[in-house]
């Protein structure tokens, strides 16, 4: 594997979710696989999970890892050909091939302005990265997907499930801020990719991009959506048509123990209890957001581990 | 040892002096007990001495250290029940618990907002890490208790006394700033367990918790008390009565030259010069404060080491 | 070698170079030179390059790095006698030896504040570190120089250069913003120290310091000084007389594919592009701005060997 940007650039889902499972019980496996390779995880957002857990899988590796937050540095300029007289000190062309010169593995988080549909979808910060950087670029989370998140969720269900092809419903849920759509496109994109019965429920108007959704069952009805549910994955997004206008917040759309049923409980966290979801089913047992957020470790060190494994 | 809130979290308050001091003879001795162990350590405040010395404690033991400063997340909400629709992004709940899946020890940093005695009294934020994270918690200085100091302090006293019993007078300073009571009271809390004469000087109406201050002699008249003092600790606090008020900073309780007489002057650090203590003192052969502060190091891994040979 | 300040702290600039270039070939020929030796970074100013480059070095040779963004801390206060009732929190005294307590060598980058040219000069920030921590400490870009930068450059022209003794030429370029001196100072200092043919070349009234400059030639036609130049090391710097103002930003001194040739392009980084430099030249193979970067990590090796080594 070159770089990891979407689930798509594992060489084989279903058997990467089996091995980052495999991680899980013996962590320190690979422990001299990343010895004298540096990681440099680029941080233009906030983050608390996808900083811990890499830096944790990366150890794992025994890899040396570099945080460093864009704010520590100064601003980028990301237009080529641009006359850089005003507030940007640097442009990612250099500050890419540079950072290629101290890490072996690059890893960048950032978010979309959802302010332009076309320029979030064309992953610009992204994708500099990738074609100005010499090394492998892993996504902690781009305009667009998560999929270091997608495959924490995938394990998570491989996991737990009790049947072998269990029903999982995306349910959309209101939230006080505009967010972006990138865990609820990987999400789509995993569960189409593992044999599960997938569906997904959210109120009129905000379906997500057409290009991802493609012929998953989609119903307007959270309630009848979510009957016999195995899992529902909560999650809000903004509005992908009234491109990231947060035109509802309608709090019947919040999870309930009641519309939760016998099912288990997913989100990627963080959360807003009782807003997006009431605290009796985030305080339950059919609550599965921890080992979630676990299980983000091994999903990055499965990442790192494929990506280390290639450069040999 | 579970947990490191409060000096009185120790199994023998004597017996861990000696150790942390044995420790400072030979740092990397337990150089192995931390192996592919995480501390994590969470900022809410700004911090030098404990960042750096804890970190450095954490790689003598061979522990890996990963630092996140709240500032590099988001806000957390704190209220159990709380409709999370304003500016928190994540309840300490699963935060707490997230953070216990990527880590072997936490430790946090998180000062009183000195408005609200009850409130800070209540430890919240400490406490509810404590509450929800399944690792053991170390305190690097919380609303009301810094007892890393208070072990460096004691370990300092015990290197640098020249009788049994010597006789020891905590003495209130001006300071520009409305500061917390939590070195104050972990001093007081400390020279309560060991061998030495000790009393209190402040102004009249700065009197201390009476539940910490307990029979501890106090005295309204600065050089009076210090007088035959072998070692004056010299520290402001803030009002404890009209509760985080500053109301003196009169600064004839700054300690002088002359005051100190052939005491060995001792104070947590950062001191304000002119302000707190004269120049002329903290340049002076009388000064332990390079001291305590290095012995913040093995007062850390002391405590480190406790909590790893627990969990064994 | 103690500190490195300026340059001139190497035993020997030329095996200076020649070592560091063999660190290149063999990173991790030193690799337990460091081990139980701790690096603290101090940054008073942003870094991109200087941080990355000079962690990565230490771990080459096996130490342990602290950083700390001064805004992790406090404002620190440098003037002796000061009383500090204001908004410094801790004096650079207590703080400079506090810090030796944690760390083995202490890198520091203080940038100018380009108001008080005396003030600049005397180094106030960096020669307060030097005297009084206690242990060696590294220039990572202080008021007026940055020899880890100029070493990185020297090793670069060593590794192009095609002939014994090839021209170089100190370009000055426009910039919107008002920059220190500090790296073309330490560039004149170490090209006066190696086997090259130097001049500088710089729009009139836009003089360094004479005391770096000596006898250097200075030339105001800037085609002129440029003809059969091998190199040129392009840089902007505000006004030194009409000290740290930004009198010109004439376009017309940018550097562009006519007015290299056939030189070998130089630049420190961060480089506002279209405004100090055309694309054309940056994107070019005559571009040896990545080359340099990646030289700043056996630079920052070299320098930190040779202090550990002095310290066994």
């Amino acid at each position: 594997m070159k770089h990891y940007l979407t689930i798509n650039d594992l060489p084989s889902i279903k058997t990467a979710i089996q091995e980052a499972i495999a991680l899980k019980s013996d962590p320190y496996n690979y422990k001299n696989l990343g010895a004298q390779k540096t990681l440099v995880m680029l941080f233009f957002n906030a983050s608390l999970r996808t900083r811990l857990s890499t830096e944790k899988a990366a150890k794992h590796l025994g890899m040396e890892v570099i945080i460093l937050n864009v704010t520590d540095a100064w601003q980028l300029e990301f237009d080529s050909g641009a006359v850089m007289n005003l507030n940007k000190s640097e442009h990612v062309k250099e500050a890419a091939q540079v950072i290629s010169q101290y890490a072996d593995v690059l890893a960048v988080r950032a978010f979309p302005n959802l302010k332009d549909k076309h320029k979030d979808a064309s992953e610009w910060i992204l994708t500099s990265f990738v074609k100005y950087a010499t090394i492998p670029v892993v996504n902690m989370e781009s305009a667009t997907s998560h999929p270091l998140q997608a495959l924490a969720d995938a394990m998570t269900i491989e996991e737990l499930k009790t049947k072998k092809r269990p029903k999982v419903v995306l349910s959309w849920a209101p939230h006080p801020k505009a967010l972006p759509h990138a865990v609820a496109n990987s999400f789509i994109e995993m569960m189409q990719s593992i044999d599960v019965d997938f569906s997904i429920t959210h109120p009129e108007g905000y379906d997500l991009d057409p290009n991802i959704v493609k012929e998953t069952p989609v119903s307007y009805l959270q309630e009848e959506a979510l009957k016999t549910a195995d899992f529902i994955y909560v999650k809000n997004w903004s509005n992908y048509n009234a491109y990231g206008e947060n035109t509802s917040q309608c709090s019947s759309w919040m999870m309930t123990k009641g519309k939760l049923g016998s099912a288990t409980f997913m989100h990627c966290l963080p959360v807003r209890r009782n807003v997006v979801v009431e605290c009796s089913v985030l305080d339950s047992e059919q609550s599965a957001v921890i080992k979630q957020s676990n299980n983000r470790t091994y999903a990055a060190q499965l990442v790192l581990k494929k990506i280390l494994e290639n450069e040999e």
